[in-house]
């Protein structure tokens, strides 16, 4: 997908919404537990509860990797029913991967070859290019790289200075940048951090940003869209525990959609008000 | 596993050779493909020849989850095998994650618990110390954070002069010293930098170091025990491709083992006069 088609969907939806798929078997409701594989029975409820207000869904590995190789199919069969009955939607693996040469061209086939293809993949920078070289060969596919995170350690390196008088968010942005271009690249930027937005946005005017933290982590959609969006919208921004463990009962699903639907109220509003 | 024992082990076995199971499906001897688990037959013939000489093994994650839910399987049995067959062996799960929160809590549960625990995780350290709190909270086991990696983009950011005037890869070995002891931190310290080890020891003497980028990379052996080496050995040496490619036919294992116990024999070597 290339970033005119994600554009247009998120005019069309009037929503710039991405939905965390972060499941947590312990917290999925009760009476799903009895299905044959309960993790992707609740993703695929959600999912279909959730599309009409989402543009994008991240399933995050680390909780599908904590079940070992059921867990593993239970993300496959996600992504596959996301493909296959959404495909306009975008589709992010949550895998913060970052490792070089040919372990990192393992890693950007197992993403973006085979039924289970995902449209972007999170990466960790700290290596340098060689961590995203290889999945910038693949045509309007994505890497998402980590530049100033949602938490509060992201003081501990992303945010010291250099000798050059930038942080290390701004050097990894201004390197990087170089590697591919706004139709191959995002950046991560948490929305705890909207008063650097400015700092990322002289930076890279152009790339879309997949800004978690609104919502469980405390992060403002206004101010991110405020400080963060640009022509074409250029913001994707995440809400997972918010969404998917709104209720944990029967209307599990129902009660998704109203918070989804919530967001994407108030991100139609900001996309009338900002969209220059 | 703590520092004692391992030490303990590479006295015993006069080595420190940590061998990497990157183990490539489209690698392995045709004969084996027959097998039910090609990848798993494939590793246990390897760790079996390769034991006498080897005090570690390091499956690399991307080549398991190339291969999806079967790949993952593969990995747990290979796991599982070694510390059935081999509890002294220390175990490197070479997964370089890095999140946060809860998530890094359950990647820390993925790989420290259950049948499948291994003793170490690679961990990027890019998000701060909220990446590796949760897997330093396990008694005798240990986050391997990456520091200075033996690519060629190291130099992007790893190599990066900070305003403090030390390099990024400085900055993350003090600061992250202060996290947990050299009882539950190694560092990744490529042997192509061979000359940095002055640096690196300045400020974690005691730490373990696991040094990939011998052999097919080019980094000595005898350079990384000179610079590196400490009272209680300190060193981790992984070869991967030079051990478990090394023959392609009928005879995978002996060639295997042939290159281990040659590795092995040097390194007996070098804990003989650099040993302090």
């Amino acid at each position: 997908m290339n970033s005119t088609q994600l554009f247009e969907q998120i005019v069309r939806k009037r929503s710039f919404l991405c939905v965390g798929l972060d499941t947590d078997p312990a917290k999925i409701p009760a009476f799903l537990r009895e299905e044959e594989d309960p993790v992707f029975a609740f993703n695929r409820a959600v999912v279909d509860a959730t599309a009409p207000f989402a543009v994008s869904y991240k399933p995050n590995l680390a909780f599908y990797e904590a079940c070992g190789a059921r867990g593993w199919r239970s993300y496959e069969k996600t992504v596959e029913y996301i493909r296959r009955t959404y495909p306009e939607i975008f589709i992010i693996a949550d895998a913060k991967r970052g490792d070089i040469g040919n372990t990192s061209r393992l890693y950007a086939r197992t993403f973006f070859e085979g039924e289970a293809a995902v449209d972007a993949v999170t990466l960790s920078p700290y290596m340098g290019r060689d961590t995203a070289e290889p999945f910038l060969q693949y045509e309007g596919r994505w890497a998402v790289l980590l530049a100033l995170t949602s938490n509060g350690s992201a003081s501990d390196f992303e945010m010291q200075r250099m000798a050059s008088g930038e942080c290390l968010y701004e050097t990894v942005l201004r390197t990087s940048r170089e590697w591919g271009t706004a139709e191959n690249t995002m950046y991560v930027v948490g929305a705890t951090k909207t008063d650097m937005l400015h700092a990322v946005r002289a930076i890279v005017p152009d790339h879309f940003l997949l800004v978690p933290g609104v919502g469980a982590q405390g992060g403002s959609l206004e101010e991110a869209a405020r400080f963060g969006m640009n022509g074409k919208c250029g913001l994707l921004v995440n809400s997972s525990r918010g969404i998917i463990y709104a209720d944990n009962g029967e209307r599990f699903a129902e009660a998704a959609a109203e918070k989804a639907a919530e967001l994407a109220r108030r991100m139609g509003g900001l996309l009338d008000a900002f969209l220059k």
